[in-house]
């Protein structure tokens, strides 16, 4: 059962005396045998707290710099006419009260607290966002990292993978920007694509008859999982993993970029969809590193909280001698298997994330061979922040 | 100064005692010299209150029901760090206590209460969504409405009446869609806009050479802000209120479509962008009628709170015999002075109010004169909430 937590607050152009507040407005707590209890703030204001015997507790505040602050936190059970009485009487009471003084009232949404459904997941610049989910369509720990689909009602089905929201069925948008925007024409072309397990980019690109797409995904469950509920964005495509024009590999990509530059493989594109949490490690030169796929650092300056997957296999050392030495590693593959008039496809950050990308930019400057990119800003409908997609070339 | 909000909670599988619970937090508390009360709760669990020298107060439940709930208000201008502190102490320390027992884990951002800038403007069905607006660039009551133009890092300026967000520099999206998402053709053609006092579409359509556009907008005001911290949208358009093919009306829409009917005139495209809150009343037939404009009613379902603007003269008498009448009065007026192979262009709702929608296309069935229409869902960037567009055609 979630708690319901209200917030009612009054910005004033000037400062109020409690004594000159509060009274009018306990008669309203007491109407719903709420207990008071004033505590001493040491020079902050009159805080309240008021308890009921349904467990419903309000705070009422007179901060000592023009606010008043209500929070009312209550079950989701309860009676919501009570609720939004008491809301109601208060707002009503302080209105009067504060005739003349107040700059802004603001009553929110309340914050659902503990709800079967998760639905606030916040933007990559950590604001509070809440979403239209109604249903956990699926949720399992796979080998690399926690998978969910849930349901929203204008989103369609949405694929979070360790709390992150990665794609909703509603993000074509998404797909038609990481390959280009419509600049770009996949007929006859050799493609690779780093991730992109949820089988968005390949339904869309198959329409264009390319002559091979190899899809390097590590986590077979997710492809599972999007097989049977991202049908908005895979359509049939992933029903088999191998079609006349493309393979699926599930595979961890760094071993394969490897050997495709050991064989001299080029593609037309590469496109890297890869989710940017970090999740596979691979042992190397007798020591182990962590792999921080490619677009891990765009992260490290975010306020986003991160969980690395650390698969750790027994007696294995971890070394992390550089982070950005390794991305650079992993850019600098994929720029080798691509073909000298290919073109290199990415998502970026958040277009508010500036300081990430802006170090992102400063990598691309320093890869062994020189490149130039592009990139413009997409609307991508369940992101509710806008989003920014990388084109790069070789020089 | 505003306060700041922390939540904390962790969701659990099994209900929990408190006593089992609580009193290793409470040196947590402690060491920030933070004072317990500890309240009586009837059965509804353990509920703590703690405050501190420095007006900080946390709230500590365990719910009855299997949930842990932590609230932590605190200033703007605190330390961050000793706040990060106390939370990720307090995070830790119950993973610990509650460990096997967590289904998971919620820290949001932080709740900002009575700042500066106002960041949180709820969508239509009545979600919790903060903006990244870092300014107020201009506010004004006008004799109609509350006009705010707030600046957004990512959206550019954006237009708020009656703290409706109404459009944003970055939406584009939004004129495309209203104007028939690039299936219409406006060379040569006349166009009637009710509202768009934005110039957004005005600034558009120019472009592809029509015969003549008439806007009309009822205020001054939105028309000389957005002129001025709109430019985005509209433009050097709105520099002239008459151009080579275009006009602009500052008037009520009301009486100039009836004039239009009484002269049989009629519109190639009758675009109607009138803001969905109702703000302005005429008087008729001897008694005065509130006046709703069109997509009022688009409203009535929604939980969207509202406030209606009514400009009433002394001594007229207020009189509302039924919403919907008066919404297909103005509905059939722009039918009534549409082409009869031309078409009527709006905005709906949100797509998530189905049942607002519902009851707007079976207005479009009762009109004195029978219509189709079409409708499509578009991502517009500052709304964070799909929205569907409609195109109407004589039958």
């Amino acid at each position: 059962m979630a708690l319901r937590h209200y917030t009612l607050d009054f910005k004033l152009s000037a400062a109020v005396d409690s004594s000159s507040t509060v009274p009018d407005l306990l008669s309203i707590f007491h109407e719903q045998e709420m207990t008071e209890t004033v505590h001493e703030t040491n020079g902050h204001g009159y805080l309240g707290t008021f308890v009921g015997k349904n467990g419903w507790l309000a705070i009422l505040r007179v901060h000592s710099h023009g606010l008043v602050t209500v929070d009312l936190q209550c079950y989701e059970e309860d009676d919501f006419a009570q609720v939004d009485n008491l809301l109601n009487a208060l707002e009503s009471k302080l209105k009067v009260i504060l005739n003349g003084n107040i700059t802004r009232i603001k009553r929110l949404p309340a914050l659902v607290r503990g709800a079967e459904v998760d639905r606030y997941w916040p933007t990559t610049d950590n604001r509070l966002v809440e979403y239209d989910m109604d249903q956990l369509v699926y949720e399992e720990d796979s080998a690399f990292q926690n998978i969910k689909i849930l349901h929203s009602q204008q989103y369609g089905n949405a694929l979070i993978l360790d709390n992150d929201l990665n794609l909703a069925e509603s993000d074509l948008a998404y797909t038609l920007a990481i390959m280009g925007s419509g600049r770009e024409n996949y007929t006859g072309k050799e493609v690779l694509i780093l991730g992109g397990g949820d089988g968005g980019i390949l339904s869309e690109m198959v329409k264009q008859k390319p002559k091979m797409v190899t899809i390097v995904h590590i986590d077979q469950k997710v492809i599972d999982a999007c097989k049977k509920y991202m049908r908005g964005t895979c359509g049939n495509i992933l029903d088999n993993l191998k079609g006349d024009c493309y393979q699926i590999l599930v595979e961890d990509c760094v071993p394969v970029l490897k050997k495709y530059v050991q064989e001299g493989k080029t593609f037309d594109y590469v496109i890297n969809d890869l989710t940017a949490i970090p999740i596979s490690m691979e042992p190397e030169e007798g020591f182990c590193i962590v792999f921080f796929f490619l677009h891990f650092f765009l992260y490290l300056t975010s306020g986003h909280k991160m969980r690395l997957n650390l698969i750790l296999k027994p007696c294995e050392l971890l070394v992390v001698d550089s982070t950005w030495e390794f991305l650079r590693l992993i850019l600098d593959l994929s720029i080798k298997v691509l073909h000298p008039s290919g073109k290199y496809l990415t998502q970026g950050n958040a277009e508010n994330m500036t300081e990430s990308l802006g170090l992102y930019e400063e990598q691309l400057g320093r890869l062994s061979c020189p490149v130039g990119f592009s990139k413009e800003v997409v609307c991508v409908p369940s992101y509710l922040e806008q989003w920014v997609f990388y084109s790069v070339w070789k020089k």
